[in-house]
């Protein structure tokens, strides 16, 4: 291969997410032969997210504004905060369409393995946040994923929470929708089982 | 998801191959949260072979000069041209370090489901690459891929270049270095079982 300039962009595709080496030489080779259908459009539209999108200082979300778009909106319900892991959890969330509050990104879990205490996530910006928000308290719902440190760090918040008085709740465990119990975890089928309901 | 630019920075990161949409997702936030050290770089790459990289008008490569740094090597052997169906497969053989020849890029393979005939790809350009090469004519070597369409083209490039009288050779089929008989199809043992070589 020739071309500074195309190892180069080879090389930085070739580190993100999903992409090695060979995916990356693909991806480049698509690119150069749809130069403005889509290669110039990718180059402008990365240039303009670099510069353009921030940090929300409340919820820690990305936007092009800060507050974000969803901690503006005033038809938004104050009354709910949904604390996710990333950003990506938010967008998962806001695809859904079904949750109408708003939100607080840890920027990760607590995890003894990778050094993460509760100073390098934004937990101490939550408990803040619950502080100073005006009564009544928010409820607070733990939408942290289903995993050892996803839990762990969701005990960690209800505790850091509980002299605050507020509401903590979690999102319910149990089958996912299209589901087929064959292919589900023992942990799973156990935790529909004890949440089961009456059948309506 | 809000901000019209990372929405598009998504959108055409999904369109990538080996790229969908949640893994665009992931890699968009990959790239934000890395402003400084991947996602800047990448976009001024991006930038930069959009503008500088051409495509070689002797054999088709992709470099940012015309001829391409392959054609313009004095060093390089001009007795061997090896044909290939795509810029990748160019890189392949570069990689390999092996050949020291020159190469045809074809552009593809002809295909009759997507309506892909001789003139669709380089094809012309190369019988009259070897028309007009100065004696002796170099070699020809077929290193199109081991599919229907890939051996179709070859035939008929081989058909083609007969009036010439030129060499025209192909890649060896056989079992790949690290392959295990299991794991090869009836195909591949019969190729090798055929081409079968006294053991030195």
């Amino acid at each position: 291969m020739t071309g500074e300039a195309l190892d180069e962009v080879v090389r930085l595709l070739g580190r993100l997410p999903g992409l090695g080496p060979r995916s990356a030489r693909r991806a480049a080779l698509h690119l150069l032969k749809r130069r403005d259908a889509h290669l110039r459009p990718l180059a402008a539209a990365l240039v303009r997210v670099a510069d353009d999108v921030k940090v929300c200082a409340v919820c820690g979300n990305l936007d092009t504004s800060d507050p974000c778009a969803v901690c503006a909106n005033p038809v938004r319900d104050r009354s709910v905060l949904c604390v996710v892991e990333e950003v990506d959890d938010l967008w998962a969330m806001e695809r859904g369409g079904a949750f109408k509050g708003h939100y607080h990104v840890l920027g990760g879990t607590l995890s003894a393995i990778d050094g993460v205490g509760p100073e390098d996530l934004r937990i101490p910006a939550l408990v803040r946040r619950i502080e100073q928000a005006p009564p009544p308290s928010p409820e607070v719902v733990l939408a942290l994923g289903a995993t050892v440190d996803g839990q762990t760090t969701a005990h960690y918040i209800a505790e850091r929470l509980q002299p605050l008085g507020v509401a903590v709740t979690r999102l319910a465990h149990g089958v996912p929708l299209g589901g087929q119990l064959t292919y589900l975890d023992d942990g799973t089928i156990d935790a529909a089982l004890r949440a089961r309901r009456p059948f309506a």
